[in-house]
Parts: C-alpha cells; sequence; structure tokens
C-alpha cells in the first residue's frame, strides 16, 4: 500500500546549490556536474521505485525461511537483487582497480538513502557487503584483494560482520570464539556467533564473513582480538569455488522488523580462516567496517523517516476528517483532508524539517569523509567526532518520525496492510545495532569529545560561531535561523564546560548526560544546516532564482526547525547540570 | 521469557499512606482497610503473575485465528477467562444488584492495571465488557439492565464498542450505518464497523454489540447518531439464546500488536438491535462508554511501561558487560551488570519514575471518579479535564518506556523470543485507539480548559499553588520538589495564557500547541503526585517508619522525577509561544 518517491530535487540542491561539489577541492568531484548527478539520481531512484519499493511490504509479510541449513529470502528478491548488480549500483563508490566506478563516497551515501527507503531489509544486503569490501580493501593483502574484492564489488560474493556473542555484545573483550594457527598460515576458528544480518541466503555464490577471534596466547580483552576472513566457500587459487567451509547457520532470529534481511546464529566449527591485517589488532580493522557501519545507520534512520513521512503525508492529503477551525477548505466535500489540522501539520513538519536537515548533515559528513580518503585530517576528526551523533541522534529521531508517521494513520497505522507499522518496525532496529545509542553517546561524550586535546569540537564551534558572526548584518537570517542557532549552540558547549568541570571529580557526572549531550548536539547540527540553507534559499530568492515556491518551502521548513525544535537544547542542559546524582543515588537493589 | 510480579506493595502505599482511603468521606471506602485491600491484591496479583502472564508471549506469538466465521483465541485463552470469571474478579467494581461485587471504581483501576501488564490483549475482552455494562447500566430501561447485565458482570457475554467505519474515525458525523425502525419498536442495524476489539472470540456465550448509527429522517451530523444493543445471539425472554442474528464478522485484522485480541471487521445486516437511552443522543451514550475506555487506555500505557520495566530492570541487574567507570562492582566477575553504567540508569530511572507517578495520578483519578459516581460535581469536571491528559501523556510516555525497556536489551530486545518488542508493540496502539493521543490534546485544549468558564482548571492550579505554599516552611521538601513543581506549574499557566490571549484571534495558535500543552500537564501533574508522595514518605521517615528503605527509595526516585523530566516543561512553553505560524506556513501543496 505504500509508496516512494527519490527526493531528487532535494538531493540536488544540497549538492549544488548548498554544498557546491563541484567546485570543492576533492578528489573526484571535478566530475559531479548538476547533469551527471542528476542522471545518475534519477536512474537509482527509478530503481528504488519500481524495483526496490514493491518488494517491501510482501517481504515484511514473507520473511526468511530457513531449511536444510540453508536461507532463503522473499520472492523476487534474487531478481531484484541481480538487476541492481547487473546495473553497476553495487560498486558505484568502490575502486575502480576492483571494478568499481570510482564515484565518491558522497553519492555512495545518497544512493544508500534511495535504496534503503525503498527497501532497508534489501539494502542490508549490499550495505554489509560494503563494509566487509571496505575492510578488505583497508587492510587486506594484495591476495587477499585481489582474491575477495572484485566479486565483492560485484555483489557476486557478499559479506558480513561477526561480533556479537551470545554472552557479549559492546563488551568484546569477553569473546570467547578462538582462532587456531595452523601450519599454512590460515586459523581454524571456533565458536558461536550471533545476531549476524545477511548471515546467509540465496541472493549470491558465497558469503565473506568477517570474523573476530582470538588466537590462544595472546594478550587479554580486546588487545587479544583479531580479524578473520572466512568464507562460506573456500575459494581455489583459480578464484572458482571449492568446498563448503565448516561455518553454518544455527538458526535465523524471529525480529520485531526487517524481516527480510536473515539475522543468523553462525556457528564456526574448524572453520578456514585468513588474518585480515595484523594479528590482535582486529579491532581497529573491525572499526573501518563499524564506522562505515554507523554511518549507514544513520542514513537508514533518515531513510524510514523519508518513507514514512511520504505516505503520512500523504494520507494526511487524501483522507477527510474533520473541518478546519479556521473555516472549510473542502467545502463541497463531506469534511476536509487531514492536513488542515495543526497537530497533523506538527507532526508532518516535524518529519519534513528533521529529514532535511538529516539529509543535509549526512550529505556534510560524505563530504568529510571523502576528503579524509583524500588524507586531510581535520576532515577524518571531524567525521569521527560526528559520527556517534549521527548514528545515535539520527536513527532516534527517524523512529520517532515512523512512529509519528503511522500515527497520522489513526488506526489504520497499526494495521500490518497499510504498512505504517513496518517503517517503525524497521526504523526500530537502527537504534540498536552497530552499537545501541547509549554506546553512541558514551562514545561521544567518553572519548570524541577529547579527540585532540578538544580541539576538533572546539573547532566546530568555532565554524558555527564564525558562521553567525560572517552573517551578522543578514537581518533575514537573524532572527529565525542565526539567534535560535547561537541560543542553541551555547547550550551545547555550557554544556560540554559541565562535563569538563564536574566529570573529572566523578566521570558519571558526565556519563549520565552522554544522551541528553548527544541529542542536543543533533539539534545543533540540524541547526547549523538549516542556517546555512535558509542563507542559500533566501539568496537564490533576492537573485530572482527560477524556482522561487521550493525556496520558500524551504525557509519555512527551516524556519519551523528553528523555532520548535532547538528550544529542547535548554530542557537537554538541565538535565545535565543536574548531574549524575539524580540517577545514581538508588543503590542496585533499592530498585 | 519475561515475567510480572504485581506492584502491591506499591498501590499500598497509595492506597493507604498517600491517599488515605478508609478515612476518606467517599461511599464504599470505609471498606477499604489495609488488611482487605492487601488480600484483594495479593491474589489479583497471583492470578495476574501465573496465569494470565505465561499466556502473553505465546498469545502474541499464535495470535487469534478465523475460521468459517467464527474467531478462536489463542490455546489456553478459554480456560484462563473462566478463572478469572469464576473468582469474581470481573464483577470486582460492578453493581451488587446485578451480581457485582459493589467495590469502588479505585480497585477496578489498580486490578485493570495488574490484568493488563500481564497480558493487556486478554485483559481487553473483560476491559471492554466492562466498558459496555456501563453504558448500559447508565442509559439502559430496567428490562434492558435485567436481561444484559448480569450476564456480563461475570462475562458470560462479553461486549465491544462500534464507532468507526471504512470512512469515518475521529468524525463520527460521516457515519453511514443505518437504523431502520421497525414495528415492535426495534431497528433493523445495516452497514460495516471496523476495528470491533473483541468484536468475535471464543470467550464467551454471547458478544453484546453496542452499536452507533443513524436513524433515516434524523438530523445531520454527530446530532442524529442513535446507539443500540446488537446481541451476536438474540436473547430469548425468558434469557436463553435464541436466533443468530444478522451481524457476521468480515476478517481479522493482521496487526502490530495486541495478536491475542480479535480485532474485527462487523458486518451488520438488517441485525435486529435495540434502542440504547434516547433517539439521536446516542453520541452522549457512548460518551460514558469511551471516557471510562480513556482511562482504561491510559492505566494500558501505564501496565506496558511497568510490565517492560520490570524485566528490562532484571536484564540490567543479571546482564554482565562492561565496566563501571568508578570502579569495578563485581571484580570477581567478567565483567559487571549492566546496571552500573549511568545510561542504563537513566533509562531506569525515567521508567521507574514514570510508572510510580503515573500509578499515583491514576489512582487518583479513580478516587474522583467515586466521587463523582456519588454526586461531586467538582470531582466530575476534574475526571473531565483530566481524562484526555491521562490518555495521551501515560500512553505516550508509556510506550517510550517501554521502548526503552526493549532498549537496555540490547540486540536481544528486537529478537521476539526475549518478549521485550511485544511490551512496545502492544504499546504502540494505546496512543491511537479510544481517539489518537492528537485528538486527546485537541479535547484538552478546545474543551476541557474552558470547562466551567475555565473554573476547573483554575482550581486544578490553585490547589497545587496551595500546596505549594502550605509546605513553604518544609525545607526537605522546597528545593528538590516545591520548587520545580512551582516552576513548572508557572510554564503551564503560562501556556494557557497564552492560548486565551492568541487563541481568539486565530484558534490555530492554541491547537498548534495543544499536544505539546498535553505533556506539560502530564509532567506538571506527575510532579504533583510526586512532592505529595515526597512529603508523605519523608513524614513517615520522620516519625520512624519500620521500612526506612522503601520511603527513601521512594523520595530518591521523586526527586529523579522533579530534576530530569520537569525541566521539559520550558521547551514545551516555547514550541507553544511560537504560535501556530511556523506550522502553518506552508500551503499543502507546498509539502
Amino acid at each position: 500500500m505504500t509508496t516512494y518517491t527519490a527526493p531528487v530535487k532535494d538531493m540536488q540542491y544540497l549538492l549544488h546549490d548548498v554544498l557546491n561539489v563541484s567546485a570543492m577541492d576533492t578528489p573526484g568531484y571535478d566530475d559531479l556536474d548538476r547533469d551527471t548527478t542528476s542522471a545518475i539520481l534519477e536512474e537509482a531512484g527509478k530503481l528504488a521505485s519500481d524495483v526496490l519499493e514493491p518488494l517491501n511490504g510482501p517481504g515484511d509479510e514473507a520473511g526468511c525461511r530457513f531449511e536444510n541449513g540453508l536461507v532463503t529470502t522473499p520472492a523476487g528478491f534474487k531478481e531484484a537483487f541481480d538487476q541492481v548488480r547487473e546495473g553497476g549500483w553495487t560498486g558505484l563508490d568502490c575502486d575502480p582497480d576492483y571494478g568499481g566506478q570510482g564515484m565518491p563516497h558522497l553519492m555512495g551515501a545518497v544512493l544508500n538513502e534511495m535504496f534503503s527507503s525503498a527497501n532497508m531489509a534489501f539494502s542490508m544486503y549490499q550495505g554489509l557487503t560494503h563494509g566487509a569490501y571496505s575492510a578488505i580493501h583497508a587492510h587486506g593483502t594484495e591476495q587477499q584483494k585481489a582474491t575477495y574484492l572484485p566479486k565483492m564489488v560485484s555483489c557476486d560474493w557478499t559479506g558480513t560482520m561477526n561480533l556479537t556473542e551470545p554472552h557479549c555484545g559492546t563488551d568484546l573483550g569477553l569473546m570467547r570464539t578462538k582462532a587456531e594457527p595452523q601450519a599454512d598460515g590460515s586459523f581454524k576458528i571456533s565458536g558461536q556467533k550471533i545476531f549476524i544480518s545477511a548471515g546467509d541466503h540465496d541472493l549470491s555464490d558465497n558469503v565473506i564473513h568477517l570474523v573476530l577471534a582470538k588466537i590462544p596466547g595472546g594478550p587479554e580483552g580486546v588487545k587479544g582480538i583479531s580479524l578473520f576472513i572466512v568464507p562460506k566457500f573456500i575459494v581455489n587459487e583459480d578464484g572458482s569455488l571449492g568446498a563448503r567451509n565448516g561455518v553454518s547457520v544455527g538458526k535465523i532470529e524471529e525480529k520485531m522488523g526487517i524481516h527480510a534481511n536473515a539475522t543468523c546464529v553462525m556457528n564456526y566449527d574448524e572453520a578456514t580462516g585468513y588474518l585480515l591485517g595484523t594479528e590482535h589488532k582486529g579491532m581497529r580493522a573491525m572499526f573501518t567496517m563499524m564506522n562505515e557501519a554507523r554511518l549507514g545507520v544513520a542514513v537508514q534512520g533518515l531513510s524510514q523517516a523519508e518513507a514514512a513521512y511520504q505516505n503520512g503525508l500523504a494520507y494526511a492529503k487524501d483522507r477527510l476528517q474533520g473541518r478546519d477551525v479556521t473555516g472549510a477548505k473542502n467545502p463541497d466535500g463531506p469534511a476536509d483532508p487531514l492536513i488542515v489540522h495543526p497537530d497533523i501539520r506538527r507532526m508532518l513538519m516535524d518529519q519534513k524539517s528533521f529529514v532535511e536537515g538529516a539529509r543535509a548533515l549526512v550529505m556534510w559528513a560524505a563530504v568529510m569523509i571523502d576528503r579524509a580518503h583524500a588524507g586531510d585530517e581535520q576532515a577524518e576528526a571531524l567525521v569521527s567526532l560526528l559520527t556517534p551523533v549521527l548514528k545515535g541522534f539520527l536513527t532516534d529521531r527517524g523512529f520517532e518520525c515512523a512512529t509519528n508517521a503511522q500515527q497520522i494513520y489513526g488506526g489504520h497505522g497499526y494495521i500490518e496492510e497499510w504498512g505504517m507499522s513496518q517503517f517503525a518496525r524497521d526504523a526500530r532496529i537502527t537504534m540498536i545495532y552497530e552499537g545501541a545509542n547509549g554506546v553512541q553517546a558514551l562514545d561521544l561524550v567518553g572519548r570524541k569529545l577529547g579527540l585532540n586535546g578538544g580541539k576538533t569540537v572546539m573547532g566546530l564551534f568555532e565554524t558555527i560561531k564564525s558562521f553567525i558572526k560572517d552573517n551578522d548584518g543578514n537581518e533575514a537570517l537573524k532572527s529565525g535561523f542565526l539567534d535560535p542557532l547561537k541560543a542553541a549552540s551555547k547550550d551545547l558547549q555550557a554544556a560540554a564546560m559541565y562535563f569538563m568541570q564536574n566529570g573529572m571529580k566523578n566521570p558519571n557526572n558526565a556519563l549520565a548526560g552522554a544522551t541528553d549531550f548527544m541529542t542536543m548536539f543533533g539539534h545543533v547540527g540540524l541547526g547549523y544546516m538549516w542556517a546555512q540553507m535558509a542563507k542559500v534559499s533566501m539568496t537564490a530568492l533576492e537573485e530572482g532564482a527560477s524556482d522561487a515556491a521550493f525556496h520558500e518551502t524551504k525557509i519555512a521548513t527551516g524556519r519551523y526547525y528553528m523555532a520548535r525544535q532547538l528550544p529542547a537544547t535548554t530542557m537537554h542542559l538541565a538535565r545535565i547540570q543536574s548531574g549524575a546524582d539524580p540517577l545514581m543515588a538508588l543503590a542496585a537493589e533499592q530498585f
């Protein structure tokens, strides 16, 4: 019952009017002219709408099946996956040396949003493969790269990441999976991994598992973890597929959502594995994959909000119920459409202002990633700082938006047939996997704030301050955008200051406010994006842009975000400044 | 995998230490001494834990089946329902003239929380019957009461409410179901109703549908709606069951949750119906049922938060992951339990402080209902004011708490086997049915604020103000409780003032802030409850109460609510004061 139309116009606006990418001094960006990106986005959007989206609801209903040790995806998935592969979409931002198209990561992020909006469970098969590709690309030997990457770029072979075990999720130091060294330089991997997305399926000829395990005799805890390549089928020297490896699916999980993506228990029974990167430095190598995965999950949060918003909006325009209290808007009909009601507007504007702001933040971060790949250390640090904010904030809000879009449907929102429940159920996982959002907040406050001695975060504060100062004389921008941004940004800095002053004597004073801080940071991030977009659109209007309605809508949407969302920072600051005591007052047995 | 233990101690504390019910001048309350209520609650708690809770997960998994026109509930439901009926629990607060036990509504509300925490889908069969019972009790003829009530008190027959049609939910004026008068004084009902909870099932011998329909020739819109009793089986004059009536189930819906409660499409095809109450005054009669249902749904919100909290807490104490940054708490184990981590505490304290505050507010409102039943008009007005706040705020927060309890489980929270997803999925409907929460907010701002010319709400503000003033010299209470309550209450009054001053020229200025106002109101309500509980517990400690740990925990939990939740009112006020413009700036086609 749902539909999806890729927001190509908004993406083009961000690429060219806001970021002005083709003028940027970033490798690969000079090719990104307006026509080229338009052609790519239109084509990808068609695939998303016409092929992936129609499989989303049926895929949720059918789910994956597990029979005779093998996983089958829902009807139509294999054909659609072949179509995505054949179109070259799986290698869009991969290395041309291995068959990729060599586009910047920025374009990959935009593509990811589209595919994920259309069918999140489906797009994960490709997304996880990309993560595994990146880890092998960064840490593999030349031979490993030559063996695996071309097939993974084309998704002839797909990838997974294996971290979690039944007794150890976030705390990977507790890991038990073993890797016994063999005479030929390979390892025998034994143990059980759980929650392995895309762990097995019928979409590809081989599955390349990246598995964290401990080599006996190595250091205790996370310092003794290594990363291994463990293919489902051993790859012969000529590249053909050999014997089945000692890895099998124990079961697939019944989940709240993403039913069409198989979440597997993987059993490793002396499976042959190949060390990826350095012994005992597996965490570092895995983080290549995990940081990419976290940004991918942030995009998933945004993607479900966008898809849910589109459908919520269509329903709000279509469903006739009640009358506009200020006067009938559809006097000849039995009632007015839902969209006339202020509380329905509130939900729609929350969603619209979130998705457009979040998309800007994602694309800005993606630019930083491309710069980091080109060796820009400041950009790399900034991405590192923003990663937990993007993952945590965009998925918290993404779920909230999906839930509110469901709310617009009233009772129909609760009925699976209408499709709105799926957006909320699918979005829910984004707050949990790749590090639960509480862990993201911890990472932000405990590690990222102190990055480069605090210079990275101070640099971002300065950037925002300079933007406000540089536009000081811009009266149109001032009250609606710059003033609220300034106030929110001050709150954020006051919170950081509180952590510095009070976290030293008791680190819990900082950790108690971690989630509130992450949320404030997200609001300031989106506020900064909105202020920039408003400036761009105001300038465009002054210069007589042909599409005035688009720019006016953009400005009004931003104004909403600033007026209705940014006041949250005051609340979060008050909570943070109440410190650890209210949280920690009770002994565990007093609960 | 989940468990439930009825919070009898907390309920006893509220009944006796906080409300001091047996000293109240309310009919029926003098029997509510500590021992009597303890015996009732302990017994009900056992039934909830031992009989209803074990069916909750399996009921969700199996769902209801619809075959050959009849609905079957999950295995075990029929036996459990018989056990509840035979224990006399279905008539606890019903009229003794019809076989009820004549307890106050207060006890019914407490019972409702327990049964709903243990198994929400199950307890709905009983809850809806109670609503139909109340409508017939209030509006039926003596003959109707004699015919239906005894069987409904015992749940030999169950009840439903039929409002919604495919094209009309909130806007009942659009209704099409017809009621043609017959020569014998009965009516022939024809039309389709949807979303009928417990519309058919195998738990009772008969289903008594209360159906809204239009008598041809009556006034347009909601003023021409009448209410009818339409039994599944016609009741003979001797009380035995006669012919099958012309009402049938079209299908049952696949829903996000409450799988074990059949949500039916009901087709009425010249079904025999009997007018309940006055012609064309059906909305008034239905509101008897709906107000009760709304409070019941508020309790459902609380109940899912409580059940999810209990399981989240157990997991947080049990699951070992990571170390307390201030020093290991479980040095001999491989890691510390989750509960040492501040961000886990934050979620647990949010839940604990919400459920205990919400329970107090529900029980206070239940007392007002009992007083209203005894003819106290002020109490009736106060309940009328509080109903949308309870329904909207308690279900919004209840869902949030259930979602956060799921979050504590990490990946396991997303796997159905662990049971945490069900709490969130079941809680989700409470925000939608019996009037979506946006409609509650509209009711609060558009109608309830102006009740008795604003005297009711002003009276409540005065009550809170007097409490603060009366305890002015209480230093222990001041900074942690009275000051934040005063600040939040001021924000709430400022918001009401904004509506008055700006709603006249444009009603959208009030409606745009409706949901924010409802949320603020809820926070102030819970803050007021917490301040009272803190006072009671501080006094108990001063007087050397034996259970000091209980009271200390209570005070610390309240302190948390005041410090971490009440600052939200400032944010909501700022949003409200931004008015309608940011919401309404866009034309529908600009979205």
